[in-house]
């Protein structure tokens, strides 16, 4: 593909149809074949783990092979096969071949009566067991008599897979974008985040000039952004924000949940350029419950990283079961939340400190070609711009702040800062220091 | 009684039922025996503070000694009569025996036309006078003629009867639990909080090893403080927190009313225990009217004492009449301030700021036993409060403050934060040093 | 005029009126005129600025001297005359007698299509044009044909004329009360702040006392403030606040707009006041957009000046159009902004912090003579008011956050704080300093 505009709505979804049944895990080729794809939109590396590597409290865990898994009924028919569908196995189930009766077999079946026509996703990563997950109403319709279990699954020592890009800047600090790509067969999570970063960072790619140095990361939950700090402690100081994805597709409003900072720049320029969008959006503060912001703001770190979602997940019938399909994510959405996820990056990219040179009393615009000539009736978001960072430019107010105050929207206060700085009457003001 | 647990509501009727009529008034034998009455509760103590003490800008007054108080019609017969209603006499009444036109009389007689059927409490501390309280509509009928006012009373050098009781806990920093116990036939204001306290105390009692010091206070209003702080001066800096209970009976919400310090440890720990309830409560700002709270939060002590009530003194009519009686206070009532006082207790007893020791990455919960092993839907109550203990844990916010970030049950948190110590995830941090 | 009480508000409707048609502009014989009819009220002094002085960024322009403005059409009658309105005449016109088609003509005609009935408001100050402002209504009945354009106007070295009147204090601080005096033709914009001004300088004047040196200006818009901040360099840190009048006439609420500092003590002195009142009101933040704040709150200067109007400029259809006329001002709206003003002055005046000289519990107010002796139902505003000037008197606090805190009116505050200062219980809190 020789575009380097986003991709559009239709094109992700497209995507992640592509995507939906490989049997991603914490590790193993479906996380494997997935980053390959994604590799048809971004230059994207992978990176491979050793199992056994330290990351903090946690250790690499084995890889996962999963060969294959079938359920054979009395009947020597098949009731359940994982090449129809990802989840009908329990993740990082073990090996079995073995012939139990259809109630030996109950303890290793897994159904939501709630929701008896969908398959309930379910994992056993740090405890060996084996397992099959199917809709309840089929379990239900189980006929007595012998049944036969075979998973052919190993644990071996291999490694986990991990994809990265970085987009270099003119500063080291560094913007990291994360999804969590360990969930299969499912679609709004997390292949919508997993898309919507292949997206932007494509977008970004494009850029002739960067500010801050970006970085994607598509990972595992939970181990893999472990592993990443603890095998990138030289970044970590580096790091200005961060936005983790996950639950982006769907229909239901964007929503910022802010860091454990709670008021960082990459917090302030989420919030705003939400609030200043059409539509309904929601702000929400830090929890220790999500994604991988739960490990980017653990206390020790405490970075500057949010997330952005939509419906909060957990919270949505098709969570975590075979109905998070491709019908629940929205085309429309997918490209509204990278449309908002470049925006983010552009208030981040034109986020400034300045001085005004003038500072006592305004200074004649009309000379400097930056204002009309004659008194009219209204006032124009131009020129309320301009008085605005003028007005604010003490060297305390970052164009966010002005925004905030203003409600003018931040590029027309971008443009401002930037008409302003091509005569004498502003100038950059460094000795906040965060902005470098 | 040989129970601890707290009394029930019923009990707690029934005894201010047996307290009503008691003469009670600043001084005198009617406070003496409220206070009896309640040592058959708990072990309380009766101070006595001779006349003529000093307590800063103000004196213990004389001893009010009444032996009966009672006014004669024309025809010879008794019009009212202090024995059948304390609040007939004004509150300290000098002595008379006179007889005087009813002319004469009306301006020694208190009534409150737009209440016509309550007796109305009125008194005369520090200025020297006689008189009587009666229902309006009685006053009206009374007939043109001579009356005869009799009132056997003098003011003595005496002293001031006050109760105390002191629990002993690990610090010698103190929460005080205060009640103003001067006010003769009312139920709500104040027996409601005199029985309260004592139910809350007799429940600490039971305790085998509390964290703070309580003492629980039975004092004469605005002199009973002045006189107890004037006389404690050694205590006063080991006053962590403190508690004025005034007319809690009544059916309207429990109502914090926060100390003038705003956010000391028992706001906060009240505010959060009220907030974390089902059902309707207020909290409000401080103000310099009401009752004890108004001495404790004087600008020269400003200690961090708050006040517990229902309904607003003063903005019910039965306030200050003899309509505030046995059918104006509820049992429930009486039973959901005890146990809100308790809620109250255990936080400030299990209120700490802790340090996550393990602070990069979220620590291993499964392997701990702390966790479940398999991933399912839902996170529980107990799991979302390990996260927030360990996440909220760097040393700066105590668990009153995790419980208000989170929105999680005070009791969950302080269960996860015991777990977590017998692991080795987490210290207590004492540098804070409020938490002694 | 032997009164010295505020004007009523029908004299300042009349006032208005007898204004109102005035040739007012940046500079000229219309200002001029315009100032000399308030010195029938206050005995305001005229100065006279030279054309081209410095002030800051901008220097004082040519004097505008307009001499007749008509425009004859092709039959030879009259089409407009600025001696029928002064709106008729683009502000700063140069002169020109000129014959010329109506396409010609269109370029030098201003109207409004939304508004088809009033004459628009007008100006070219610093860059030389001709034209004349007319109801569309009329621009598009105009016939075809040539039209003789005459207008007697040159723009020569003179001077800019401002009000000025200092009413000495007893501090050398001083509030400011500034109008914009430049606009022709229009009743609340802002002949309304012109003559409100001069009925506050009238009953100050008045006073005997006064702490502060109150400093009232009528100045043209933008040049007229730069100038005077230029020229007044030894004032400005002596400015303790300032209040814009703009728009104070119509029926709208009335509003504060804060200064920049947001919080200053005119800025709560001014909320307090307009939220102790009955009736709407509103209190908005501060922007560079508007008049005379915007200078005094530009960053270099960033002085506790704000601003007080009713309906915000340019959101109501009469703003800077003929309709803007005496039927749009009210009597009783002017009166009411006189009274607000003089309360905002009352608050500033008795603006203070104390101390209370006894903190160590409520001091006895009773033999102090000021509480009664007997208890009673309720606390009067004035014994409330006692307990908070105490209680909140520990040398942080002024009268304005007490009465924020207390609800209670600031005037009861006030003389609550001057008997207590009559008995030993509070003193002057000097510290601060901002308030000498």
């Amino acid at each position: 593909m020789a575009r380097r505009d986003p991709l559009t709505g239709p094109e992700l979804h497209e995507l992640i149809g592509d995507l939906l049944l490989l049997p991603r895990s914490l590790t193993g080729d479906g996380v494997r074949e997935t980053l390959r794809a994604l590799q048809d939109v971004v230059p994207l590396e992978v990176l491979e783990v050793p199992t056994g590597t330290e990351a903090h409290d946690w250790t690499v865990p084995q890889e996962w092979v999963l060969r294959s898994a079938r359920l054979v009924g009395p009947d020597g028919g098949t009731v359940l096969d994982v090449r129809d569908h990802p989840l009908h196995v329990l993740g990082y189930s073990i090996g079995v071949d073995r012939t139990l009766s259809l109630e030996e077999l109950q303890g290793h079946l897994h159904s939501d009566p709630a929701q008896p026509d969908t398959i309930p996703y379910r994992t056993s990563y740090y405890t060996e067991r084996w397992g099959f997950c199917l809709p309840d109403r089929l379990r239900a319709a189980l006929p007595e008599g012998q049944y036969h279990a075979v998973i052919d699954a190993e644990l071996v020592d291999g490694s986990m897979s991990m994809g990265e890009l970085v987009l270099p800047g003119d500063s080291d600090r560094e913007v990291l974008v994360t999804s969590h790509i360990c969930h299969p067969g499912m679609a709004n999570d997390n292949l919508s985040g997993n898309v919507v970063a292949a997206a932007m960072a494509r977008a970004l790619l494009g850029r002739p000039d960067r500010r801050y140095t970006w970085r994607f990361l598509w990972m595992p939950g939970t181990i893999g952004e472990l592993t990443w700090l603890a095998t990138h402690q030289d970044v970590v100081p580096r790091i200005h924000g961060g936005i983790v994805l996950a639950g982006v597709g769907d229909g239901g409003p964007l929503t910022w949940k802010r860091s454990r900072q709670g008021d960082s720049e990459i917090d302030r320029a989420a919030s705003l350029v939400l609030a200043q969008r059409d539509g309904p959006h929601d702000v929400v503060d830090f929890s220790p419950w999500g994604y991988a912001e739960r490990q980017f703001c653990s206390p020790g770190y405490d970075l500057p990283v949010g997330r952005l979602s939509r419906t909060e997940h957990g919270t949505y019938p098709q969570y975590h079961t075979s109905d998070d399909d491709l019908s629940f994510v929205r085309a429309d959405a997918l490209a509204e939340t990278v449309d908002v996820l470049l925006d983010i990056a552009d208030a981040i990219d034109a986020n400034d400190v300045y001085r005004n040179t003038k500072p006592f009393g305004e200074p004649r615009l009309g000379p400097r070609g930056l204002y009309p000539s004659m008194g009219g009736p209204a006032a124009e978001e131009a020129q309320l711009a301009l008085l605005w960072v003028l007005n604010a430019s003490d060297g305390t107010a970052d164009l966010l702040e002005v925004a905030r105050r203003s409600g003018i929207r931040f590029a027309a206060l971008a443009a401002a800062a930037a008409a302003l700085r091509q005569t004498d009457l502003l100038q950059r003001d460094d000795s906040g220091g965060d902005h470098s």
